[in-house]
């Protein structure tokens, strides 16, 4: 097998390092800087030749310049004799267009995955990435092998044991967040429920808990990929509370946090939101560097 | 022949549309904007099958967003049945590593080029773009055809008109600007001449003209492909005002201007700086639209 | 008389260096960088003790940064003996707020200029400022000598020469604007007119020229104080075509150009739109410094 | 007792939040956000006459919008009757000019100092605040009351509990962070030292701790206010590390982190960076709530 080494682009240099401790495997460091026209420079210290590497570079905040330098550093990286390169991309932006809503609109999904590929990765592992209706098999048709790990069982754990929850409830704000609640429920041995909308009139929507279930008295962890402006999470918070919930604990892999969100969800009545560091962020408590190691393990 | 339209990216809109006026042919919008993450939104505003689309979108100030943009338009382009992909790239970063000097390195040229070939353009044109040492050999290597028009022309005509040059001279800042020197000197009917490097003793270097060509009493305009810090303009200023010039006129195709180099030349004694807007500024007196209509004409 | 010296803040360097030129009086550089926190460095390099001082340092784009500077600099001048400091404040932000809309609300022009004179500005120059509603009295009530300047003859005299407009009419785009359109007109000659919107029916609002004057095969140019988004150019624009112009030249002091506002304006027909180097921009064709010249010539 | 009331600035929200929860009292919203020429419009949602008012503002990243935001709303609380304003800037950036190094300096801790006071704060809590040679006398001389606070306590605490140190050795990382080893010392029940230059020869200076104190086989935990580039903490890791430490844990009060600093102290040899929430980071693992709602509590 060849011998395995882990470089971090310059979103994820910390995580790429931890990863590296993990897997007791080579850490090779990437130097980055930009000349004044904003162009980027980079340069690998170390030495790539016949080994697979794995770069991890996340996409969050300034999501070009970051998949610049991915292609910038893949593509030198083979032409440095890399014999494989596995990228980790922990925040996958470019996934909401999947299909084209309108006419004559981009379908980024496919075209960062097709250049993704094109560049060189041979293998991709991303972590929470929400493929909407056709994303899964828009990507199949590109052929890239990709494996959508998840950061769901490290926060329903994390949660679990830093607030002392008690005989918890799993919360999905919304049906697509019911993947989700199902993982970090069968992690913490606790019931889920997803909340679902619901016409009761012509003019009346009402959000309210898929099945029976009863949040009365409960202590309840809401679980979701990403928590951005923090809308649909102050919603799920507002309704646990008004169905009863005694406390409310909000969790998401990908802390985006814009325009105040965390603020808001607090003031919604969550007690806490927590985070990982896919997004580093003030409330990235949480490492995925763990599924990461695990998923790597049979290379190292 | 297939009917054209020109489209602007978003660095280059207004350039666009007076590419499409000086043509007379259709200028298709395209709508953009950012989600929270920082993802772009872009949205083709008409109909493209069967057409040959011009798209400019240089690359200044913020390249990987401009970049990741072009090639999520071009991708788009191709799917929408567009029957050729022509993109006109003003400004391109990027050129400047084109060899690994150090062990390593990015080798950005390359990367770049063969993404923007392998997105689906099938011709390219750039301005004044500066092909160091190994670029030209490393672009044919790829297989994209491309026209590095010049702004030169332009330039000298502005100067010479704008400021009543008398009996002028043009005067390149250094050896790789012999090239934009002669084409300048061409058009306005001048003599012109390269600053090189002199090693005189073990520890002194002189900076002079290459051949004896005297500077006493004239005016002098000197010309770069590109104006970033300004340290080799305001150089080549100094010379030609020691060297006895009556006047000095500062001109370049790219204004990237960064750490005031715009004060910097003016208080290093030249009566002006001036540029075009393949890059936009205060000092874009010069549109490129002239050299692209040009080229672009038999399109049409 | 104290000798006079001008200074540029890192917003309007440029700038600053004309007005010394064009006053054959002392410039003072200033050098500035940041610290890796954000925090602002500066250094004035030259003796100011004793003098009359002129900042110019406009607040486009980063006015709480180019404001903060002044801040730091009119203090540090003040401390190293300077006898008087006018600054120069070409573009002013936060002149929106001159009223509590709503309560709770920041009432920024009052906290701005208050911080202005305070920390040392003796007296205040600033470039067709738009005072709304209660500007006037509330400036007043600080205390601090201010003069609005005004772009619009040199704008009306360049648009003349520029376009060769013949037996033209100036438009201004709404009722705030006929200020501007008046100057202008004057300068040039020309009858002017502002559009007034006026209600027809309970549903329907029509935006029309005040006074009955035919822009029916006339050379129209259109003058506002700012343009930012474009809007009320481009409603302007499409006004005046509707009725009947032959041609329409747009111009600005303030060319702020977010969201593609200079391609809009172009699209809706104008011919070009023309704006000033109060803010530095591609379009600033038309330099202040002759009328901030004229303004200190008493002083020089 | 006037009624006591929790403002966050844009910087500080979540932090203002938890610190009215801590204090069980009113926590006011501030709206906040950006008009297109980038300045900024707020409006506090709640009612202020004849309260105290607590600002919490950090100046991290963006100093001068984060106090200028501050100014606008200071002067904003005072017209709507605020009785008393508090602020507390948790990071105060702007400390480090508290003299001119060289001529023509700006001398920014006095300005920003000055105009925070006319402004209209009543009383100043920062915490950690480095003040070099003459700070303290020149904000003595401004005459507004300011509490220095120390995040050091929670710091050795949170790194005592977290990484289990066993009889371990606090460190401070030059001479200037000898007051803040001492205070994170006495709070663990350790002893610390702090490393100081010595000239040992012409051409050699030997980096070594102050006093005799072994460090072998030590559990050693250093601390400083700041971490910006990382160079000061990386160099007193590698010393450590070279006396015989077993284990180092790195703290600061400030994570800054520019240029990859956090991975560079881990490659150093670190096991952990840890720093508070004052400037919101991935490694912001201690809130400085505690300290900030202990020094409030008189007031509530």
């Amino acid at each position: 097998m060849a011998s395995l080494a882990i470089l971090g682009g310059s979103s994820s240099q910390p995580l790429a390092y931890r990863i590296a401790k993990g897997l007791r495997t080579e850490y090779i460091r990437i130097e980055t800087r930009k000349f004044p026209d904003g162009e980027k420079y980079a340069r690998i210290h170390g030495n790539v030749e016949g080994k697979s590497i794995v770069l991890v570079q996340s996409m969050y905040h300034r999501p070009d310049e970051y998949l610049m330098e991915y292609f910038l550093i893949v593509d030198t990286l083979k032409d440095l004799g890399a014999k494989k390169v596995i990228g980790v991309i922990p925040y996958f932006a470019y996934a909401r267009q999947d299909h084209r809503f309108n006419p004559g609109e981009i379908l980024s999904l496919k075209t960062v995955f097709k250049l993704i590929k094109d560049v060189g990765t041979d293998e991709l592992y991303v972590i929470d990435m929400h493929r909407h209706r056709m994303g899964d098999e828009l990507m199949k048709s590109i052929g890239l092998p990709t494996h959508n790990l998840t950061a769901m069982r490290l926060l329903g754990r994390y949660a679990l044991d830093r607030f002392r929850l008690e005989d918890p409830v799993v919360l999905g704000p919304d049906e697509e967040a019911e993947q989700w609640a199902r993982i970090a429920a069968e992690e913490i041995g606790a019931e889920y429920v997803c909340l679902v909308k619901r016409r009761i009139s012509d003019r009346e929507v009402e959000t309210r808990p898929r099945r029976e279930l009863d949040l009365r008295g409960k202590d309840v962890l809401i679980v979701d990929d990403i928590v951005s402006t923090g809308g649909t999470m102050v919603n799920a918070v507002t309704i646990a509370l008004k169905q009863g919930a005694k406390r409310v604990i909000a969790a998401c892999t990908h802390p985006i946090l814009v325009e105040n969100a965390l603020v808001k969800v607090l003031e919604a009545g969550a007690e806490a939101l927590i985070g990982t560091d896919t997004v580093p962020s003030p409330i990235s408590y949480v490492s995925v560097a763990p599924v990461i190691i695990d998923a790597l393990r049979h290379l190292a």
